[in-house]
Parts: structure tokens; C-alpha cells; sequence
């Protein structure tokens, strides 16, 4: 029998960073969790970024995932966001590493690819594909729905890799 | 007698995060210490990142300092380098902030002022400045003088604060 592998889907933010766990036995996909951290709006960057670091650390510790994937950031916008985008997302990057976890990225659109089959999908559309392929799924957010389907598509990426090399 | 107080100045950056520390007695500023965390440049971000901040983690142990200020990025560049710096910048500000300091950001025409007495101050003019307030200083890079830089903009910046509430 194939262990389960965990793994924990980051869809970074400042304000709002969503996370999902999926867990893979075999070729079988399940929901185990689902959230957002959520760090406070006002206050020193500093302060924000260390609640958003526990927050997530808090996630990793509860869940065990064996894997991770971070949505690699648009960088479309504008510096500012950008900038602010950057620092969530070291943070994020940063806490599955220090957990001893393999951290993979994707492109949004990649994941779009993944979870839609398309590139272009828009939110509402993610959600209901997250919720077709995980129909256990509870999430409380659209980051959270993001982060579930950054954890399918590294899911997906995984199998494909392994079904390669043992070919 | 005032107790001394160290404050940690950090220059953040992918590759290399300057840090530098300085040390406050009454108004008499003195060197402490400065050097470079360097990263690696190859690999995936996230371990890369890791050990940005096992690089400033070290330090914080090593020094113990009180106070920390980090460098304000600078935004005016491509959206791919903006997102580069500012993950390292995250880390720059979550370290100090895990260790219960509180953190301080300064925008760079802030650095030079308060260093140079000009907004406009070229990294030679910094460094030549770093040397005459600090005439012990020792740096392995010009990151490190940022770093010794924006710790001496904080040690005038917090006497200022200071002498203004005592008033």
C-alpha cells in the first residue's frame, strides 16, 4: 500500500494568506483542511509579517504536510504592491522551509491549467473545480480556495514526475 | 549612568543582506560589529531564503542587540527585482521582530541625510561617513556599510525621539 503524502497548498498576501492541506494515497486525492491567516491590517510591517510567519508556522505544525507549493506572485502591478506581495511571500516560502519541507512554485496560470484545465479560469470557476475535486472541501475564503488548488496541482505535477520515472 | 544600547542595522537583499551593529552610551556611538549574510545564488528560493535567515538569526544570537532598523527598499525598478528584494526584506524584518525587537524602517534619502547631511550621497561618500562616526568600523562590504549606515540614522533618529519627550 502507498503512504499518504500531505501536502500544503500558500497562497501568499499581506493581509490575507490562504492555506490548504490535501492529502494523496495512491492516485486518490482528499480534502484534510483548509484556511486563512490573517494578519492585522494596521501596526509595523515587522509585526505583521511575524504574526503572518506564526500563523503559518502554526499550519505546518498542526498539519505535518511532507510537501509544499507557493503560488508564484503577478508581478503585473504596481511596485508598492508588488514590494508588500514580495515580503508576504518570503515569509511564506520561508516556513515550510525551515520545517525541512520541499517548497515547489507555480504560476497562477499554471495552476488555472491544473485544476480548470484552462489558463484563463477566474475565481468562481476555481472554486467550483476545488469543489468538484475535493468534495469534502471547506474553505473560507478565496485565498484559501487558491491555496487548495496550488496543493492539486503540485498533486498532479507529483504524480506525473513519479509515473515518468518509473516508466 | 545610561545603560548602553545596541541597535542592529540591516541592508537587505537577495544575495547579500548587509548587517551591521552599533552601540549607544548616553550619545557616544561606537562600532560593534558588521559583516554579509550571503545566500546561496543557485537552488530554489525557499531554501535559499532559509538560509538568509539562519544567516541573520545568527547574528541577533550572536549580538543580542535591542533595537533594529531595516532599509526601505527602493521601488523604482523592474517588477521582478522588486519581488526578489522584497522577499529578502521580509525575512530582514520577520527575524529581528521573532526575536522581540522592534524594528524601524528608513527610505534611503533618509540613510543619506542623516549619515551625509544630503539626500543625494553616493555609496563612497556613505562609506567614507560610516568610517568617521565609526572610526573602529570594520565592513566586508558596501552592504555592510548600509547596514552600520542605517543603524547610525536610527541611534540619531531614537536621541532625537528621546530628547524631544524629555523636553
Amino acid at each position: 500500500m502507498t503512504p499518504a503524502i500531505r501536502i500544503l497548498g500558500v497562497d501568499p498576501g499581506l493581509r490575507a494568506t490562504g492555506w490548504g492541506v490535501v492529502r494523496i494515497t495512491g492516485n486518490a486525492l482528499a480534502f484534510e483542511a483548509a484556511g486563512t491567516v490573517r494578519a492585522p491590517t494596521t501596526g509595523d510591517l515587522a509585526a505583521r509579517l511575524r504574526a503572518l510567519h506564526d500563523g503559518l508556522d502554526d499550519v505546518v505544525r498542526a498539519w505535518s504536510p511532507d510537501e509544499a507549493a507557493v503560488e508564484q506572485t503577478f508581478v503585473n502591478r504596481d511596485a508598492t504592491a508588488t514590494l508588500k506581495l514580495g515580503q508576504a511571500r518570503g515569509i511564506a516560502l520561508l516556513v515550510p522551509a525551515r520545517a525541512g519541507l520541499a517548497v515547489a512554485e507555480y504560476a497562477p496560470n499554471e495552476v488555472k491549467k491544473a485544476v480548470v484545465g484552462a489558463g484563463h479560469a477566474d475565481k468562481r470557476q476555481i472554486r467550483a473545480m476545488v469543489r468538484v475535486l475535493l468534495p469534502r472541501a471547506d474553505f473560507d475564503s478565496d485565498d484559501a480556495a487558491d491555496a487548495l488548488a496550488i496543493a492539486i496541482t503540485h498533486a498532479h505535477r507529483r504524480q506525473t514526475a513519479l509515473a515518468r520515472a518509473a516508466s
